[in-house]
């Protein structure tokens, strides 16, 4: 496993992030004829939670399986503007080739690491946990659900096959959500909780009543869901969700939910700023 | 083509996608046991530029080749906040699997689309245009070139293979500036410019010395940009990189440079928010 | 989703077996210079329960698209010997190409779903439910799985990723139950219960101290288990498992488990017994 | 070639199983946090002809790349129950990820070489070989019939393109079975004897006539194959075919024919029993 | 199947012809912006044998499955010079995407039919038949053995899992031709003939005795294969191999053997000259 | 990279031709039981340019990876009849496996390398160079443009992705040659020129005055080239194109154009003679 991945996985990946950026080699190196062999750093331009080096490094080693790398420090630590990341030496060509691949994924994944630990900084001191969502980029959503935890924040599901969630579209198939949690427990399988949407305190009080494993609290007030934390009984886990954004997660950890779900960690994080140096010729 | 793909390439993309989500099927609505045929929307939240519209649909078709659509708008148009995009009809299980995976990618190549959008705008009446650079997420490089362009910006070269473009790593490479243009000139090829990277009017004028085609000019003063604009021959064109961001790129436009690249067109675009509501049951 | 999977990946499971059975086309029906249009149809050799007839049909498909398929009956019914199941009509050299992978798709699902159903009458009447395992053929799990559906038992875990199941090396590699147990439930994820694996009376109560959710009784004494049945509290639920074989299974489901998991179901399941006949010419 | 196959087409096939088992890694193990180096061994729990011993620590290879491996046995040797068959070692994450996919090809490989083995057993002393036949699982041809040779008896044909064999369907397409057989002798190539199926001693007649170098007895009693044996002349071969079970295979090769296919071999094979046990920690 | 491929591994090899040449689109089309509606049609430049038409066609239909196609001949015409082979029409952007790599593989399947045609003519009117080798293009060999057959020579075996053929290398490993020939036919399974590879009449003598099928005169002498053809039983085939070029081809046909066998088919076949010529806008 | 591919590009090209020739093993090999290390070596039978070598080992490699190679030239060598050009060493088996796919490889490799030599060879002395087209072998491009280098003529584009050239139809598509030079120079990009293709001096005239970059001179006589020649501007480059054939290049070149494209360079280059010879065994 390598960021969360098996090797064929990422591997697979990263190939396809090399084919669509250089199907034909690198014009520039073949119309200058560069060789050698050279070595280079990866440098921080601004401070962040480092993630996903060890991919990064794979990327120089998928193009030359000959490259050495060192990395400096480990996935999950903060790093400080002009701090060097980690080091790779061998043939400039491939070098030359591997170094945007890289950049483009260890900016990505360490700016959703960066945006999980704020977000988690956050609510410190809080009985909640920040959870990521399904909002992630299509074919990366193992990197970046590993960045989220990365950062210190928890996966929610991994996807459709992995966990019950029952929402207000399924609530309208099925006709009320009392049936629907009903059903969903008895066809859940013996491994698995049953969580169900609310929009209000009434739609809450149903859910506990229809035996509800979580709540999941869609776009409700503060002071809502500070209600729904008092009335729910031992053992009922509640999950708050719908616009939750950097900046209000503090007011709403204070009203005793277990869990805030956070798209924007993965579908709208920043990339963090690092270079590339080659350090000699 | 569709979205600036072929079919089979983007199609990989969407299984891709899809299978990362519901490698199982979806718990919920099989311990729901739900079914039968639905309708749904696409709406938009805010304001923004649609990009993506065609393959969010082929999600769903993928799952469910029986399903139906109908396209409100074409890539390209703006919308407001509370506009209808499109409809699906099929399937609710089907409907229910496809509508997070189209969701992220239309959210995703909207929100560079209106970022490319608003950079267009930005430097409206200068001559100088917007480029979009390598810094793509892996793997959906042509998509957010598409995206690029369908917001009004124009598109750098596609990877390494397409194009010559020589930077600093390249010259201390090749030991002088002056060389690696005249070597760059004699094997390019002859259907490719030459592009050469300066960080300084010095540097610039020993780029036009030895022939480039192309200057780019990298986190020059507008004040140095605005001199090589002065001094160079009729034929040479001039792009502006480095730390372009919104908000800077009109006072760069205004240097007299023909292009601006910006990374955070692709890099860090924030998705547009965009809901999936199911209409009828 | 067809037979419990996406088109997509079944029709790789399906392109694979073709190929193999192909790889240059069919020595015998191109020495005979065989052609026409024919129609055949799937006859049960003995009684079974039916499963995989949508995949079978695929093969026809995917080998000879213009082929037209009529199924007589659904997966999950009973079919006695004699009775035809389906037709279809096509190409005759894409019929005499397809027939075989096809048989060896459907004889096998429907001797696991066979299986799967007679496990389950076998203990009709009690509280408990016959579970599969994850002892399938490498590369068919869904399908067999489905088939163990089809059969009327229900699925334990997909594999490792689909739920938490601490076991005998789990254990002695933590040091002891109790710390297993209560350190799955810190990390498991708010979606997921915890079910340990137990030897004896002893390892039983120890798991329920810990406060696991569901316990694993592994070849433990039907007296044991029985005893563990009435010492169990609310909410925690009981699996059956070691050596479970059919012919037994009722005595194990009398103790009041809650669960059977039986490996036999799919690891050993024989292939029933259906031809293919070719009607007319 | 391991077990018969490429070892890119092997990979295939286990990355396939290893998939579907942990798409998303394991959550028992990551829950536990489990970690260090361990060794365990493959236990023989009854007697069985082994069979895939590499490919099953190939799926430990591929799993974690600096595992080792010693096997105490090759291919084709019979075992005891409570002989040791090899060891592995390795990260302990990655033993129990590879546990399950290795033990589930390993049990079923061995299963159908024991068959084979019982099967060849059966006839010794006749003049008669056992054949398999294309009755496989679905993508594991290959590896199943590496076991049939495994256990002492012949590959038939490994599929259509494989050789010529004219069987009742394609006699009905033809018109006659002397029209068929005259057929494919000439458009066979050079290199291909002509195999022909007969359901009577009169068909028989007619296929010796039309000078088939093989006949397939189809369903024939031993009466009328002990027959036909004495019949043809010298040079043309006999094979047994139709409902062959273990039991009565020595009867029928008392017959004189020369080969005897046996569907069962592949098709309804039982598991043998396996066990992996973690030596050490 | 397609020109001798099923319709799956065919379109692999024309998605990688597609995608090799326009992996980013048609940077010209583009350009100019160019759309609409037109048809165009294939044109014989010179006399040749058609082949590969369905596959052409298929090139256009991958690129846009709305195009539509009308043969004008099938596959093993011979055409003359200024013939319309077949006409397609469709979308401009599509159409000239297809044109060159739907010409690649006519022209060289072409090729190679006119070859094997013109050395079956050369022969005519003799007993032996024009077989082809193994060597063909790297990926595309079931096509060149389709168009060896549309040509209206013969194939050999597909490769090397399809027959048994001795040479120099085995016999040398082996020890003897003898040993070698003894040893194959013990073990070559029911199906299939053996032959052997000779380079003289002694070693010819010594393949007859030792019960070879098949004998491969492999580079001999017009005489000294005259002098074989006389000398071999009823029943021995004999190839002649080795440098078999057309225009020699007659005189070896008529020293009695029943087989040429002739590599230049394949690997050296000129492409026959094709033109594309769009009709109408 | 590897022959002008990627590590990965390569090998899938490779393992496709091995699956074609051995998807079941080799037969002969083991019928034979052959085993043992051996060596050989491959030898030039004819002179030609060595073009390929490090592809061909690569097939050794891929079936064995335990083999071992030395290559006693470089590609682009010009080797004599008799010349051993390198030796591999590994198991028998395996390497008689090998032989036939790294053979035809080679043997195209060089044939194209060899014919571009003798192409540049022809216009020595003359400022043309000779480029190649885009009348490839499908999926086998990258391999063929590398041998066509190796050979020491130029690549024109790699494909419709890379760089602009306007022929007769998008003229017709477009309406007139002037608009259609004048909207790519609006649309191409930056970093591309525009090249056109003219049938006439008119035409010629037409497409400086619109400011073509390169013409594209389309069978037309020497006489109007040498004419187009003497009247273009500085900075226009010229290309002859259409049945340039080799004999009749250096009267072409002597025009004074810059380029001349061949197709037949690698459409119709002969494979070049080249033996495996196993030296011990």
């Amino acid at each position: 496993m390598v960021c969360g991945m098996s090797e064929q996985a990422l591997d697979s990946i990263l190939l396809q992030a090399i084919a669509e950026d250089s199907p034909y080699g690198d014009r520039t190196v073949e119309a200058l004829a560069l060789g050698g062999t050279v070595s280079g750093v990866f440098l921080a331009k601004e401070e962040f939670v480092l993630c996903g080096l060890q991919a990064a490094f794979r990327v120089f080693e998928l193009i030359d399986p000959s490259s050495a790398f060192v990395p400096f420090f480990e996935d999950g630590k903060t790093l400080k503007a002009g701090e060097r990341i980690g080091r790779v030496a061998g043939d400039l060509g491939a070098i030359l080739k591997s170094e945007r691949p890289a950049l483009n994924l260890l900016q990505r994944l360490s700016g959703i690491a960066t945006t999980a630990r704020r977000a988690t900084e956050e609510i410190e001191g809080t009985t909640a946990r920040i959870l990521d969502t399904r909002k992630t980029t299509p074919g990366l959503r193992l990197l970046e659900k590993y960045a989220v935890r990365t950062g210190g924040a928890l996966n929610h599901r991994m996807g459709l096959s992995d966990g019950i969630l029952i929402k207000d579209n399924h609530i309208a198939a099925v006709g009320s959500l009392t049936e629907a949690v009903s059903r969903a427990k008895a066809n859940a399988g013996h491994l698995w909780r049953v969580e169900v949407e609310v929009g209000s305190l009434e739609e809450f009080r149903e859910a506990l009543a229809a035996g509800a494993d979580l709540v999941l609290l869609d776009n409700m007030s503060n002071e809502d869901m500070a209600r729904a934390s008092l009335e729910r009984p031992n053992g009922v886990l509640l999950e708050a969700s719908g616009g939750m954004k950097p900046g209000s997660l503090r007011a709403v950890a204070q009203t005793g939910v277990d869990f805030i779900s956070v798209g924007a960690l993965t579908h709208s994080a920043r990339a963090v700023d690092i270079s590339f140096e080659i350090e000699s010729h």
